[in-house]
C-alpha cells in the first residue's frame, strides 16, 4: 500500500487505538456506531474522529454512522495487519521472554520465529517450541531466513552492532527496547519503546500533582 | 513544582530524551554544547531545541551554548527526578520480572517496594530481596504503605479492579502495561505503554516500504 506522507505520525499513532476499540465493539456484537458514541468511548471529539478517518477515505455515512465491521477491516488493512510478519528477538532476558510469550501478537499476524542470546545458560533452552540460539550464529541464520522485524531487547551497548547486522541482512523493521536512539538508513523503520522515558514522563506529571 | 498547562505533551515527551543525551554528554566529559551540535546529535532542528527549552526558562547563552551540567540538572528537576518514588508491581509474569530487575529505574529514584501476583506458584518466591505477595493482600498492604506509582502488568480483564483499589488507597500514578485504556479521576496520572499499539505502528510503516 502506498503511504500518504501528509498523514501525520500522531494520526497514525491513534489508528491502533481505533482498531482496538472497534475490535471490542465487534466482540460485544455492536456493528454500527455514530462518531459521537465512538468519541465518548474513546475520549476524543467527534470532529477529531471524522478528521482522522477522513485521512484514509470516507468511512462514515451521514445519519447512519460507521459500519463497525467495514471500518475495523479497513483499519486492519491500513495498519498492514492483513499480512503476516516474521520476527526475531535479540536478547532473551525477562523482557524477551515476556514478548515471546504474549499470545496477542501471534493472533495479529506477528510470529516469532527465532530467539537469540549471548548467555550460555539460556542458549538451548526453549520458549514455547523455539530453542534460544547463540547470537553469534545470527548472521548465518539471517543469510538463510527472511525476517521482517528484529526485536531488540538487549543492553544498549550491544544494540548498534546488532542493528548493523540485521540491516545488512535485509531486515526492514526494528522494534527497539534498548534505551538508545538508533542510526538507520531511510528504508528501515524503527519503532522505539523507551521505558525509562515513559517512566520519566510519569514522574514529570506526578511531581506537579498535589 | 507548579506545572505550566500551556506546555504541550509533545514537548514534555521530548524532555526525557534531552535528559538522556545530556547524561551521555556528561559521561563523555563534555560540559558545554551549542544548540547546533545538540541538534545534530538528537536529529532535531536547533530552533526546535531552543523553543523546547525556552518553555522551562532561559538555559542557553548567545555565543556560549548550553552548560551541560546546569541543563542536565534543571531537566532532572523539571522531570521530578530530584525526589524518590515508591512503586509496586501488580502482575509478576515475565514483564513484571523484567521491570523489577532493570537497575536503571532504581538509579533514577524509582524504587520497587512491593510485588503482587495471583499465582500460588509465584507467591512467596523472591525477586532481588522482595518476596512476591498475594494480590488479595494488596488492600491491607496499601493501608499501611504509601505508594507513588502502581505498575500494572496484569491481564487487561483484571486491570480495572486493580486500578480502583490502588486509587481508593491514594496512589496517584499508574504505569499501565495492560492493553486497555483506564478510567481514572483527574488527579491520577496514567502513563500507558501499549505494546500492541506500538507494534501496529511499526507494521503500518513497514507495509508501505518497498
Amino acid at each position: 500500500m502506498e503511504k500518504d506522507p501528509r498523514i501525520s505520525l500522531s494520526v497514525i499513532k491513534r489508528l491502533p487505538r481505533y482498531y482496538r476499540y472497534l475490535g471490542e465493539l465487534l466482540d460485544s456484537g455492536i456493528d454500527r456506531i455514530s462518531s459521537k458514541e465512538l468519541s465518548m468511548r474513546m475520549d476524543l471529539t467527534a470532529s477529531q474522529i471524522r478528521q482522522d478517518l477522513n485521512n484514509f477515505g470516507c468511512f462514515g455515512q451521514q445519519g447512519y454512522g460507521y459500519n463497525v465491521v467495514l471500518l475495523h477491516n479497513e483499519i486492519k488493512k491500513i495498519l498492514g495487519l492483513n499480512q503476516d510478519y516474521k520476527l526475531i528477538i535479540i536478547g532473551m532476558g525477562n523482557l524477551g521472554h515476556a514478548l515471546c510469550n504474549y499470545t496477542g501478537f501471534h493472533k495479529r499476524g506477528f510470529h516469532f520465529v527465532g530467539l537469540f542470546d549471548v548467555d550460555p545458560k539460556l542458549i538451548g533452552t526453549t520458549v514455547g517450541d523455539l530453542a534460544i540460539q547463540d547470537v553469534y550464529s545470527l548472521d548465518k541464520y539471517l543469510a538463510h531466513n527472511t525476517i521482517d522485524i528484529a526485536v531488540l531487547t538487549l543492553p544498549k551497548a550491544n544494540a548498534p552492532e546488532a542493528v548493523q547486522l540485521v540491516i545488512e541482512n535485509g531486515v526492514k523493521g526494528i522494534w527497539n527496547f534498548s534505551n538508545i536512539d538508533l542510526q538507520t538508513p531511510e528504508d528501515v523503520v524503527v519503532e522505539n519503546v523507551h521505558l525509562s522515558d515513559s517512566l520519566m514522563t510519569l514522574s514529570y506529571q506526578l511531581s506537579g500533582t498535589p
